[in-house]
């Protein structure tokens, strides 16, 4: 592993690390913020799934999330959207290939091969993460748009490894939506009964959630009637009995300035379960 | 006037505007934050200048100023740091020309025709404001590096327009520094005697300031002892019998994690004299 930057930030370290990843085949990029107390013990943490076109750096620089975990004690982890570089396969459009990872292990040529982002983002990375940082076993995790999609699949699909999970306009039910639909397409092929298992929607009402779930949303956001859907969510919650805190805010919308106004209205939700 | 963006941040309004300068001779984009109290009254503002190879928006996407301004009620406003286009000269370096305009009016071709900022954010701007936006005449004035030395210069050659002025990593000394001497040399010609009314130590020593300065430092800025020189400024204060606090903070950089760490600092200064 080599250290790209460190820059001190609210009295920790916000540093950028490459690492050779073995599930996704090549080179990646992650960000990770400790706050002052990781000088003294090991932390809890939050991994931090960004959207498409975004990389390991969008969150570091505009959420402003470092001033609450460095209040609250919480360490922050930033992996990038995608394998990268010219080994794995890519497309122009912004929403299929890099920049477009969608948290899920792809099926289908060309992606197969290197687009195994849910393998890195829940097994490698915390695994490289535990030898090398001061980090602990109470672990939270969050998204934006598709990394909001990938927060809530991740915490469905493993709800042990987590204590809650939290989404800023996440795609919530991407079977129904247009840029879910093109990339299961792609990824996972044209058998939509393969997709149900990477839709929150359908996770959640199949399986339920142990775990407490907050979701904001911007009723300004272009994308919310298509591509987001956070009624499907809400459906999904109730039918299946789950604890869903569904915030919708009037006026925002899908930019990281909504981000950055309720960052830390969900470090503190997530605060009083990893520091419970 | 044209607006190009406009998102809810906070509870205020984050803008990006387009107008044709008739000082700069080409078309300039700004940002603009109006807290939610704009709504209710007119409202004391920041000027904002930003360092070398910024634009007008890496203030409003990394500093986390918003949140701050929102409570105060202090309005932000962020020009871009040079004339644009290509009517305007340019330089491929980082450090001349667009992205470098240091916030002087240049007198030697071929950038005297558009490098007219000094002329820019102290007169032209301002009035533009005045016409379009919810703003009164307390006025403030702060800066990052090629930015800082703006505001402590603008604060010192017009007293008279601002109530407090405080920069981030500010360039102290121009005339001594390798980054002041290429553009100044540029803009201004060869004869340093024309550099002097341009360089923050200089002015601060002649003519003292009536205005508090507020200035915060990294020790760990890799620009601290060649470009920017502090003890300069603090000499400057001490001959001019200035009202000069200037916070060194140990282990910070020249980034906006620096900035962003302190901003809310600057800030409550700033709202001390603006709502005063």
């Amino acid at each position: 592993m080599e250290k790209i930057s460190d820059n001190l930030a609210f009295g920790g370290r916000q540093q950028q690390w490459r690492h050779q990843s073995a599930a996704l085949g090549c080179a990646m990029r992650f960000g990770v913020y400790l706050p002052p107390a990781a000088a003294q013990h090991k932390l809890p943490w939050l991994l931090w799934l960004s959207g498409l076109t975004c990389s390991d750096e969008n969150f570091s620089h505009k959420a402003g999330a470092q001033r609450v975990a460095a209040e609250l004690g919480i360490a922050l982890v930033m992996p990038d959207t995608s394998p990268r570089g010219e080994e794995a396969a890519d497309d122009p459009a912004y929403d299929l290939g890099q920049g477009a990872g969608f948290y899920l292990n792809a099926t289908q040529a060309p992606w197969s091969r290197h687009y195994r982002m849910y393998d890195y983002v829940t097994q490698e990375l915390p695994a490289l993460l535990r030898g090398q940082f001061p980090l602990n076993g109470r672990v939270a995790v969050a998204g934006h748009s598709m990394g909001g999609h990938g927060a809530l699949v991740c915490a469905l699909k493993r709800p042990q490894d987590y204590v809650s999970v939290s989404a800023f306009s996440p795609i919530c039910h991407p079977v129904k939506a247009p840029w879910g639909r093109k990339a299961f397409a792609a990824y996972l092929g044209d058998d939509e009964t393969r997709w149900r298992e990477w839709d929150a929607s359908l996770l959640l009402a199949e399986r339920g959630s142990p775990l407490p779930i907050r979701v904001d949303i911007g009723l300004a956001d272009p994308f919310l009637a298509e591509q987001l859907q956070p009624d499907a969510l809400q459906k999904a919650a109730r039918e299946s009995d789950s604890r869903l805190e569904l915030h919708r805010h009037a006026g925002y919308d899908h930019s990281y300035y909504f981000v950055a106004s309720f960052i830390e209205a969900q470090l503190r939700f997530h605060a009083r379960h990893l520091l419970a």
